[in-house]
């Protein structure tokens, strides 16, 4: 069936709402590039090949494929999907963010301080505020391997979120090579970490009852979920000193950047959280997440996966990233009515007997000091006309008068 | 074959590209604002059919198409492309715009004046300067069956580009019912319009032999053929009124608009040309095209198409659009350094002895005066380093100094 609607999932915008969407993201883009971080830009459509084998968990089966054309394309001889498909739809910023310095590195500088923003598209169920396009905002250090890198992205966003008005914010973080310590040393094979971590991240949303559930049902053995469970219920969150001796290299790391950042900027509240798994299975190193007061879903969130760009050009470099959920934060922006968007603009009435050149002419004029002039034709019902004008964000109003050039104001 | 190069015909754009990209983009959008027009956004992806039986001529063989996915996937019941795909990739922001007024009509101003911009995406064989997926921006007015809307249009995008330093602008300008009453004039059948005017379109490419040429071994009868191009060729285009006779509201329609434009910017250069066609099947009126000095190809283009909203809505609403091609618009602006994308940025250097978040206060105090500001380690070899920050662009150099707070000028 024929429809004016956009596709399901997909979004367009009335001019209100693109004049938010817009100013929430030129402030992103001026604290970002403030930060000392230079803006990119990559192709929304990548190689297939490069998405599928991105390691990215459960994104690799969102991906929207497109079809080969041409000569390539010859259904009759194949059933399989990705016969007919050489290209897709970017689910990320972080995996064409890699093939892009593991391409270009030789003209970036040693420690490359990225922003991308743009849209990004998944083939999920779309929810309430769930897309299937929608606008991340990344920034990533790569070339540095310190937790420098971890607490600039964080000041960062938490700057930028700041400015933009939302109070309140909370980092959730963790550090992978903890989780991964706690779960070998409660007697899992190596091998099975990523299955179990995925059990542990459901915690806030299942309880580590779900969770115990879900490990033993996946067949697990009863005695280590026990002891892993107990062993995460034990620790303190409040007092990182606990897992010193789980995972020396998580605790030095996350000390630090709790440290700095506390003394930084005492108004961020940094919560150490066990059981954060996030769900990508590049991250190596710091995982993080971010809160919004009582919000039980992040707006933002990001950690250090340092081998992705050695899988793929071969030489190694550590990265570290951040990415804000656009549409999350327009959302609570609008609702709270956080920013204002209005603008300066002016109606020129005009009537068929003025020269129109010169009522183009003064119109350009009024543009030097208006940032929004549109010429109209005077209507009979002229009441009628101004007050459907001032219901469309006009804000000043005058008549074009031919006789002596003098603008009168209605 | 895995490759970090974006796919064929695609490009991703380093920081210095990206910088005059945006420069460039910020300047269309203001000057596209200050003139009237709201910006919207509309969805990247569109449902396919609306695409194919969009009468967008050669663009409808040119769709990058998305494969259906889970349920409705099901190769083996069919070899046909359109069985197997139900989304496609816009190819203009014409269709799309058409789309979202029959959609949102009763929620938009009477006149709507709309601005977009954004990425289409065409499978065409890539070349210099040809890629597959590339930035317009659009302005058009929606509502307005006058002759004013192609005035603001074309007055909106000259202001614009000479704003960006494009001195010697050339409009050629047409429209479609003179075409169309010449070509019927001369003995052409009304479903052979659009034929023809395919092979008129070519005369700045092949020459009026070559257009003859084509036009015999389509088929058509030979007395015909020249009477057309004995018309065309008698045609003064110095002298509108020898139109009036053949099609007396183009005649109307053209001189109204050239009159005032000629009158308001005398350094735009308007010309009349009557072989001028675009390839599109939607246009209903005038047609026309922007130049910039000698360049062979245009910068720009649009015209009116009165009918494509009625066919998807069912309700009427004259419409004119004018789209920039952007990518040609950047590489003249880069090729002749028309605008200058310097920003005022500073490294601040510190030693690992040094008080991290003391630094960080430091640089959050220098972000209120510099656009971007980044902390560096500052390293043993400084000479070098400083020199490569000079290169990567940094204007100015201080260094933390604990001792006292006080900043030393490097």
């Amino acid at each position: 069936m024929k429809t004016n609607l956009p596709p399901k999932g997909m979004r367009d915008f009335l001019p209100y709402e693109k004049k938010c969407r817009e100013k929430i993201m030129s402030i992103i883009l001026d604290e970002y590039k403030k930060s000392g971080f230079d803006e990119i830009e990559t192709s929304i459509i990548e190689n297939l090949e490069n998405l599928v084998s991105s390691n990215s968990g459960e994104n690799t089966k969102l991906i929207y494929k497109i079809l080969k054309r041409g000569d390539k394309f010859n259904p009759s001889e194949t059933s399989k999907e990705d016969d007919l498909a050489d290209l897709g739809l970017r689910f990320d910023l972080t995996l064409p963010l890699s093939r892009y310095y593991a391409n270009n590195r030789n003209e970036l500088p040693t420690v490359f301080k990225a922003l991308q923003t743009g849209y990004v598209f998944r083939a999920e169920r779309p929810g309430k505020g769930r897309f299937r396009s929608f606008k991340q905002c990344d920034v990533d250090i790569i070339g540095d391997s310190t937790f420098i890198s971890e607490v600039e992205l964080i000041s960062t966003i938490y700057k930028t979120l700041d400015r933009i008005g939302l109070k309140n914010q909370v980092i959730k973080i963790n550090d992978r090579r903890f989780l991964k310590a706690v779960i070998l040393k409660n007697g899992f094979s190596e091998d099975t970490f990523t299955d179990v971590a995925i059990s542990l991240d459901k915690a806030d949303k299942i309880g580590m009852d779900g969770v115990k559930k879900e490990l033993l049902s996946k067949g697990y053995d009863n005695e280590n979920v026990d002891k892993l469970l107990f062993t995460l219920s034990e620790i303190d969150s409040k007092d990182l000193s606990c897992i010193k001796d789980i995972d020396k290299e998580s605790y030095d790391n996350l000390s630090s950047i709790i440290s700095v950042l506390n003394a930084s900027y005492p108004n961020l509240k940094i919560e150490f959280t066990p059981n954060l798994v996030r769900g990508m299975g590049y991250y190596t190193g710091t995982i993080f997440e971010l809160f919004y007061e009582g919000s039980s879903s992040a707006i933002g969130g990001g950690g250090r996966y340092d081998n992705m760009i050695e899988k793929l050009s071969g030489a190694s470099a550590p990265a570290c990233g951040f990415s804000i959920g656009y549409e999350r934060l327009v959302d609570i922006v609008v609702n709270e009515k956080l920013i204002d968007v209005n603008n300066n603009s002016l109606a020129l009435f005009y009537s068929l007997e003025d020269d129109l050149s010169s009522v183009l002419r003064a119109a350009d004029k009024f543009r030097e000091k208006y940032d929004k002039v549109s010429i109209m034709l005077k209507k009979k019902k002229f009441g009628k006309q101004l007050s459907r004008l001032k219901s469309e964000n006009y804000d000043y109003f005058v008549e074009y008068d031919n006789e002596d050039m003098v603008i009168k104001e209605s």
